[in-house]
């Protein structure tokens, strides 16, 4: 067998969006240089300020690392229409326009979402088949992950969308998983089939038709249970869902902590349990599963978390370096032609 | 102050549209009636098979715990239409109609959901100014408990639905929480101004313009943050909020289950931290918030969860006591006539 070597891998990260600041980037930039020896990354923002994080660094000799101008930032609360006609030489965009220009495989950027969903949409355009994008990420489930998508790119979706995110998705849990045949459930109130919206029922005969591994409707428990590997819901329904596991396991390790500070015999018990409790916050850590996907479009695009730390950045990179050595667009497209081979392209 | 002494108070009970068969209502029944001394509780279904349980139970000399005659069961994946004009002397028809007629102050029914809201409204009706009843339950939030409502008795809401459900549910948070001006937040994908749906952003105008204590959109992880007391939802949102959350404490018990039995030492561990592990299952355990209240109809309804054992039945039935107690339609009409007092009578 031959060895697999994987492909060297540029990477745009927009410096400037995020709540935390470039400098926070730039380390975390530095650091998946190391873990990726084949991977480049373009810093894109102003020139100076770039160049002054990278020497409080230290990072201003890695030829790895380059620094790309843009001279404008979309602000968290921007209004993506806003953002989209006045930013024209922001560094979100700019990122995007390398990706396009094919100087970069992939853009990472923790900016305003629905910024970077439109600009992505203008700049890279959807792929052929594909409406609109959706946002996709790895959730903690029994026995690995789950897959859900769309996470808020989309508030109201048509029944041919949701049909789109399952063949979606089913790209992704098959490259980021590794599945074969990923299980596809379709978010609803009940089982049965007469359970839901029109639009609901709709998309499910539609998924049903194709070739997919369609396993029906499942609920909100699901996402959890091991038992679906790709969670298909429109992006308001998706993103409640997304927001309300992470309260919950937030509520959850706050009342282990109040339970184990309760006397002093329960404090010393807390310390015996340390390291269970440490494997449990590690493995619902949100910063673990930092870095969502937009899909659908003709390039990989990266949604980080806005607050993310270096870890959690260091992940929304890692994502972008696994996506684009996979291909992930390309083997969308394939698998759009292969399933929906009679379609009409939007 | 005068002492206050609770009202006498006469529950229906459907004993026959659970999963679990009747005998587990009249167990969850007796019980009952020793913690309530002024609970009178009729057990609807057919006659011999009730006094039958009744006698296995050693229950048939209570005068508090009667049969009343109800030869139909409607089965939990009947459609709610069929249910509604077919199953005109079911259990569950005869308990509302004992509420209608003023026989009993409650109806409780572990039955098909949909059934339930659909024979709800054609018996019961709905109060002046609501159009369609509700689902709320309380849920484990940090600090005590949200209130959130639609859990899924409305797929598809208008903004004005959504109003009332915030009426609706101040009052139940205000009864059953003891509250004084619960904080009412609309459940959304961002809390800024412009996200989300048209019904919702025009929803929050809308209970903006009551004297409701409105907070806002508030998110997914706010359920259980503590700082919102009523959530106002669609019902299918409601609904996939409330199945993902108990999705994802389920998975936490689960991997703290896995971790404590990895190796001889962690099993020690796990059992001096038992107490505290119980405490936590305790906390999240379903069945200490089971029973759900549907509001907005001219009586009180309680919805027991299909699967529920003995002990959850005993908690739908002691909030069924509480309502009717606490009077909450009439408290429910009150509120509407004082928030919104021009409004025409749908």
């Amino acid at each position: 067998m031959p060895v697999h070597h994987p492909r060297p891998v540029t990477i745009a990260v927009d410096a400037m969006s995020g709540d935390r600041g470039p400098d926070v980037v730039v380390r975390a930039a530095c650091t998946a240089l190391e873990r990726h020896p084949d991977l480049e990354i373009m810093l894109v923002g102003p020139e100076d300020q770039l160049g002054e994080c990278l020497r409080n660094n230290d990072a201003e000799a890695s030829p790895r690392l380059t620094v790309s101008h843009a001279t404008e930032v979309v602000a968290m609360d921007e209004s993506p229409r806003e953002a989209l006609r006045k930013k024209k030489d922001s560094s979100m965009r700019r990122a995007l326009e390398l990706v396009k220009e094919e100087h970069a495989d992939a853009c990472v950027s923790a900016g305003n979402t629905g910024a970077l969903v439109a600009k992505s949409r203008f700049v890279l355009k959807t792929m052929p088949g594909i409406s609109r994008p959706a946002i996709v990420s790895a959730i903690p489930a029994r026995g690995g992950h789950t897959c859900m998508l769309d996470l808020g790119a989309n508030t109201d979706c048509t029944s041919d969308q949701l049909l789109q995110f399952a063949v979606m998705g089913s790209v992704i849990a098959e490259d980021l998983f590794g599945l074969s045949a990923p299980r596809v459930g379709l978010l609803n109130i009940g089982v049965e089939i007469i359970k839901g919206t029109e639009v609901i029922q709709e998309a499910g005969r539609l998924i049903a038709n194709t070739a997919l591994n369609y396993i029906g409707f499942v609920e909100g428990h699901d996402i959890f249970s091991g038992r679906v590997d790709v969670v298909v819901a429109d992006g308001f329904i998706g993103n409640v869902a997304l927001k309300t596991s992470e309260g919950a396991y937030a509520e959850i390790l706050d009342i282990l902590r109040e339970e184990f500070t309760r006397g002093p015999a329960r404090r010393a018990m807390a310390l015996a349990t340390r390291p269970i409790l440490n494997t449990l916050r590690e493995r619902l850590d949100p910063r673990r599963y930092n870095g969502a996907s937009l899909v659908g479009l003709r390039g990989v695009v990266i949604k980080s978390h806005g607050n993310a730390d270096e870890m959690a950045l260091g992940n929304a990179l890692d994502l972008a370096v696994l996506e684009s050595q996979k291909g992930v667009p390309g083997q969308i497209g394939q698998r759009l032609a292969q399933l929906l081979p009679d379609r009409e392209v939007p």
